[in-house]
């Protein structure tokens, strides 16, 4: 494994979030400079505390290949643009609470608002996509373009598997099938993408492009197992999303297949009926397990002080329990957590990672040409960087 | 006005849609065939029941011009791709329950597979037009590339503008202020994007497109406030969307604010007051009886027979309205109907529409190089149909 110091990539990754954070604001107020609110809102995402590591990715490579950094700059803008129009959407689509440490954009502002600002941020995307153009030439211009239609296609593709597999209560996964989804949800958009961009940019052979693209897609895969393993172990407030949330979600990650399989089958029937339930959603007032919770105890206080019939009792209850599917609770997350714990799902988990991540170093070892610089160290300590972090 | 035969606006219409269709497919089955279950949900919304307007604006604007169809046919596919993405973020936005006389997606597969749904139709539209290049050249692949990047951001700024009245309770509005409003949100993707793109697949000059663009935006603010009407008026089964969906919504119609200005202080008030309230969310049931109401009933039933005391009673009602907000009723809605209805501002709208109708003719009369054809009729035709439709 690569010997570079971890510091220095925060530094990196520090310096290029500067100059892409600049960068998108410049965008944002060149082509969305005429509506105040969604100009806002439109930035609320990026400028939360973030590593912004798919412009750095775009930019090292651009760099370590011996391109310009003003070539490079608007597509990896660009890049992180997607990433958070994503962010956003994803939030909606879990009903997550927190993203970056703050209450997620649609808790606060609501769904329709929220969605619509994703689809702004997508948009606002092409016109300098298409500028573009002047900046480093035509030819490289619509390969990029190509690039970004391949990576918002294969995002929504790897989404829809996912969401397919929760909708149906799909089990019957092997780790490949989480790996092809994987590749499509988060490693053509996280690592395939900006590599290619940054390399197109450079001028980089077919050749090299090849092997970034190999690097990306295997470092891709290692960092979502990585990602999965935080999201269940991780401290709340240093990763900045909600602990757990895949499995009040009720994703398939590799994690909780390993579980799975490892389970007895009562085990496996109890995980199965707890991920099948949906979890509480945030804006519902009437079906909130609180208002719920709170009737229920009072209907047993005031039959108790023969205030209500039992056969009223009855009745209501009866209206409480069948108008409401059941919910997904603090306690059956627990027994989850608990149930993973058991099965040594993260070890495995952590130990897949590592091995992707090696093959990744491997891969990267096959990129020629790459000139000794800041840039090059930034990718190679990256590798190791995906599967310690712990953010 | 134009003599042009309605029946003729209608063949012309599902001729294009049939063409439109085969097209969409065949994009769909080349960029999205191995993904079956996504593949399937990006064609639900184009299948069902539906004009396809926007299509044969396209490829009228275009053959009028004398434009091939083969080259102006993807893009025009393209262009009901995106309307049909926003539909499906529209209708999970406004909880819509229906839309062309079906249920609305998001009420069969939820929200989250929704939302996906419309990004991989925008996602999709992008490989198709880089393809372009290849069908009408570089030059106008790129123009229309702009077309698209424009259209898309004009029309989430117009969901914005709108949205934000919403949220801020904003009823300072001029007609002015709708009238940029739906510019941005309606004009832009229905009429302005479909002509240019016909315009500039078929060579047009800048003089012919710039004519054509003021027609386009005369004609859209037309249409949408004639969509409005029909949203108030219509009637469910032909119009296939939920009717007084925009009052359910809260939204800033012409109508509705021609019909709070001449509301008395006290109408205004009350006006004010429900259309602040959120509507009923539909996983509480909003077209049965949300949970609240069946218990609220219950109760009553209940006290009445004896079987829960009066002080009980009383403390399950509390409960049941201090923990939600509370939302519009059927009773709410159908008082600012009668509302609007005394008002005269549907007759007011109408006649704004028919002016904005009347202008856009105007305008057309200046599009210089139309050759005499069946497309020219159909752009004819279509300013009456626009102003004398039911759906």
């Amino acid at each position: 494994m690569s010997h570079a110091n971890p510091h220095l990539i925060d530094v990196y990754l520090a310096e290029c979030r500067d100059l892409t954070l600049a960068e998108l604001r410049r965008v944002v107020e060149t082509h969305a400079g005429h509506t105040g609110a969604l100009h806002e809102l439109v930035l609320d995402y990026p400028l939360r505390d973030a590593k912004a590591l798919r412009p750095a990715l775009c930019i090292a490579s651009c760099r370590a290949l011996g391109g310009p950094l003003e070539g490079v700059l608007p597509s990896a803008a660009i890049l992180e643009l997607y990433h958070n129009a994503f962010l956003l959407h994803d939030d909606v689509e879990d009903d997550s609470e927190n993203r970056r440490g703050r209450e997620a954009l649609h808790r606060e502002y609501g769904a329709p608002i929220a969605i619509n600002v994703g689809d702004a941020m997508l948009a606002l995307a092409l016109e300098p996509l298409l500028e573009n153009m002047r900046l480093v030439g035509l030819g490289k211009a619509i390969r990029i373009l190509q690039v970004v239609a391949r990576m918002a296609r294969e995002s929504t593709e790897g989404q829809a598997l996912e969401l397919d597999w929760i909708r149906h209560g799909r089990w019957d996964l092997r780790a490949s099938d989480y790996v092809r989804m994987v590749y499509k949800k988060t490693s053509w958009y996280t690592f395939v993408a900006p590599v290619l961009i940054g390399g197109i940019v450079a001028g980089a052979t077919a050749r090299q492009l090849v092997a970034l693209r190999k690097f990306a897609a295997l470092l891709g895969i290692a960092f979502q197992i990585q990602d999965d393993v935080l999201n269940l172990t991780g401290e709340g407030d240093r990763y900045g999303k909600e602990i757990a949330g895949d499995l009040w979600e009720g994703k398939r990650t590799l994690i909780l297949l390993h579980a799975m399989h490892g389970a007895s089958p009562a085990e496996q029937e109890r995980a199965r009926a707890i991920l099948a339930k949906p979890r509480p959603r945030s804006h519902d007032g009437a079906t909130s397990p609180s208002l719920r919770a709170r009737l229920a105890e009072r209907l047993e206080t005031l039959t108790d002080a023969g205030e209500i019939s039992a056969h009223a009792r009855g009745e209501l209850a009866h209206l409480l329990a069948t108008d409401a599917p059941e919910e997904k609770t603090t306690g059956d997350i627990a027994w989850l957590r608990a149930l993973v714990e058991r099965s040594g799902a993260n070890e495995y988990a952590r130990g897949v990672a590592r091995d992707y991540a090696f093959k990744a170093e491997r891969a990267f070892g096959e990129v020629d040409g790459l000139l000794p610089s800041s840039h090059r160290d930034f990718l190679t300590g990256l590798v190791r960087f995906v599967t310690m972090r712990d953010r």
